[in-house]
């Protein structure tokens, strides 16, 4: 009766959503404070005061049609705000043509995959990865060609990548930090890769596009800097929300940016235009376009994120587990005790412990702590760490 | 390179959005006050004063999370408070777990057709038709069969679409108040409908969907009230957005209601948050999901439509221009004095008047006039319709 391919996949519901609402059974039975619930990326630090200070000011200004349509690609003037603050962070001069607003990086990616491509055409996901990107290529009609990356340094593995392109390659999905490992991936390695696609391009007489996530380029620790990916690869599209540089998440508001050097640029900047109308976008939530047109260039305080970092990894490897240190994003993604990373996380619940296994993630073996979450419950939560190594370090 | 398909839909954009954009050149030219702009459906009214107050109070009161993540369906404190002004407005119980907070009925429609239709389905389109529900339900890979109404009444014709109707269709796709032609359908034959598939239904053995899009359901006039479709139709989906109601279309959002006697009504509310989540929607704005938790019964003024559709109806019958009297929503469907509707558009712009020929709603020989502008430029406009009248009416 209804969709065959949504029922079926209703059944494989999403791990990280099933973890969060075993947690919600688990606060209700022994309270909130007693559970450790480590499931959900949805930042808690609240947005930069600047945001409340725009939005109050632009409500009471009572511009009018301040809430009406605009063009479907957005504002102006905040698409010329947003190309100026990444011309600056990317050091690539971007002009407001290269700047569609769309309803955050999950809508964005959408657009994107609707845009570039045609039947059974590939994208190559680098695994761990997103769950969700999967669905977002398939929506399109799209294939998903999963590639691991290097379980020494969860870095990408470029000649393992080399071996997967095929002619029906259309394009490379990178997430830089990443989700769920944390990991911010080198400019060495993405050089390596752009030599790689550059020659693939070459021997298929095609066109790859490098599709870059970077909801968390803003929340990087240790000085390291994410490379520009528009410096790096020719035909790039980058997609980025204020979920997590701006704790806005619920708010839905990001943008596709793509790179001036890109093949047919305008014509691909026009049929992403069209995709976010006629995917039912219409145009990014029209306040929060006001409000990013003021506040592009801020970012919450990484140090807060840093500070559990700090505490969570050295928790974890001081009670034995293994686990690469991240210098970016909210999440760390050690090894699991158990070879069975379902079980290990089903048994942490024990402790009132909620984790994601890496089965969710397209990788068996690990599990997956997004750590935005208060400092006290990260301290709070030790002693839950504790039994759950005795148990299964020993 | 591209997605094929959607470099070839580039080519035939949107009459609306080319006329808005013809309108935009005109602007320049001769000064934004010289220029009638009847083309886009922005409404002008500001929102009720309770919105701004909702909001200011919202961002004042700093409550935690305000722009977090939430259950992919939208909070259910506010899903539960749009079921309850449902109920009254509807005569029928709902409950939160039949809402779902969505982008606007852009978006709502979207989720709609992901979640019901498989490869091939049909979904009968009413022509004339809002252009956007053909990419809709292409999108989803529908097929839409287009059907046209009455043309004395532009009411739904019950006996033709019988005749269109097969074992592969999924879904009716209704809109009243209807946009382009403002009529609001009236019970007798929506009850001649509600026969209709219920005799096909049985014959075929299918569940067919009765998909109503009512964004204006609030906006009419006469004293004419909008039958309830979740009364009269077992299978209904009702998708509405607050875009014209509260005057809040570019923020996005909007709501799906499916009727509680529908066939496993909680398995498809569970499909409809799965394609909500997965089309990159994720879920509804968090802001203004708040704000419809306290403004969900409210809408603007209708009188202050009325107003202008009495002044231009008036106006038109008078210089001899064919045209029905619409009962809701902000538009006026005239006969094209010319066979060519394009022709008589674009000759109607020698006098700066921005209409939209019938054919971008796939009904040649009509033109559409959107009255959501100011009396003042309704009444400045006549002299351009005299104008006009008198060179192709005499």
């Amino acid at each position: 009766m209804l969709s065959e391919k949504v029922v079926n996949n209703l059944k494989k519901a999403s791990f990280i959503r099933t973890m969060f609402e075993e947690g919600e059974k688990l606060r209700q039975k022994y309270g909130p404070e007693n559970v450790f619930d480590f499931s959900l990326g949805n930042p808690d630090p609240e947005p930069p005061v600047d945001v409340k200070k725009a939005l109050l000011r632009l409500i009471e200004e009572d511009r009018p049609g301040l809430h009406g349509y605009m063009p479907n690609a957005g504002y102006a003037d905040v698409r010329q705000k947003v190309a100026e603050a990444l011309s600056v962070e990317h050091g690539v001069k971007l002009g407001y043509e290269n700047v569609i607003m769309t309803a955050g990086a999950g809508g964005a990616l959408n657009v994107v995959f609707k845009s570039i491509l045609n039947p059974g055409e590939e994208v190559i996901v680098l695994s761990p990865y997103f769950v969700e990107y999967l669905f977002y290529i398939d929506n399109h009609g799209g294939k998903s060609v999963i590639v691991p990356v290097n379980r020494d340094t969860f870095e990408p593995d470029p000649e393992l990548i080399e071996s997967r392109i095929t002619p029906a390659t259309k394009a490379l999905l990178i997430n830089s930090p990443n989700n769920p490992t944390g990991v911010v991936y080198s400019e060495k390695v993405l050089m390596e890769l752009a030599d790689v696609i550059k020659k693939k391009e070459k021997e298929y007489g095609t066109t790859i596009f490098v599709v870059s996530d970077e909801p968390y380029r803003k929340l990087v620790y240790d000085g390291v800097k994410v490379p520009s990916i528009l410096k790096i690869f020719e035909n790039s599209i980058v997609v980025d929300s204020y979920s997590k540089s701006l704790s806005l998440p619920g708010e839905r508001i990001g943008y596709i940016a793509v790179s001036p050097s890109a093949r047919d640029a305008a014509l691909l900047a026009d049929a992403l235009i069209f995709s976010n109308r006629t995917l039912g976008f219409v145009n990014a939530p029209s306040l929060f376009q006001r409000v990013i047109g003021e506040t592009a260039y801020l970012s919450v305080d990484p140090a807060i994120y840093k500070e559990r970092r700090d505490l969570l990894y050295n928790k974890l490897t001081e009670l034995g587990f293994s686990c690469i240190k991240p210098s970016g994003a909210f999440y760390l993604f050690p090894r699991s005790p158990l070879e069975d990373d379902v079980e290990f996380v089903r048994a942490a619940m024990k402790y009132n412990l909620i984790l994601v296994p890496g089965s969710g993630f397209g990788c068996p073996g690990y599990f997956r702590i997004a750590y935005c979450k208060d400092v006290k419950v990260i301290e709070n939560s030790f002693a839950a760490f504790e039994a759950l190594a005795r148990e299964f370090i020993g």
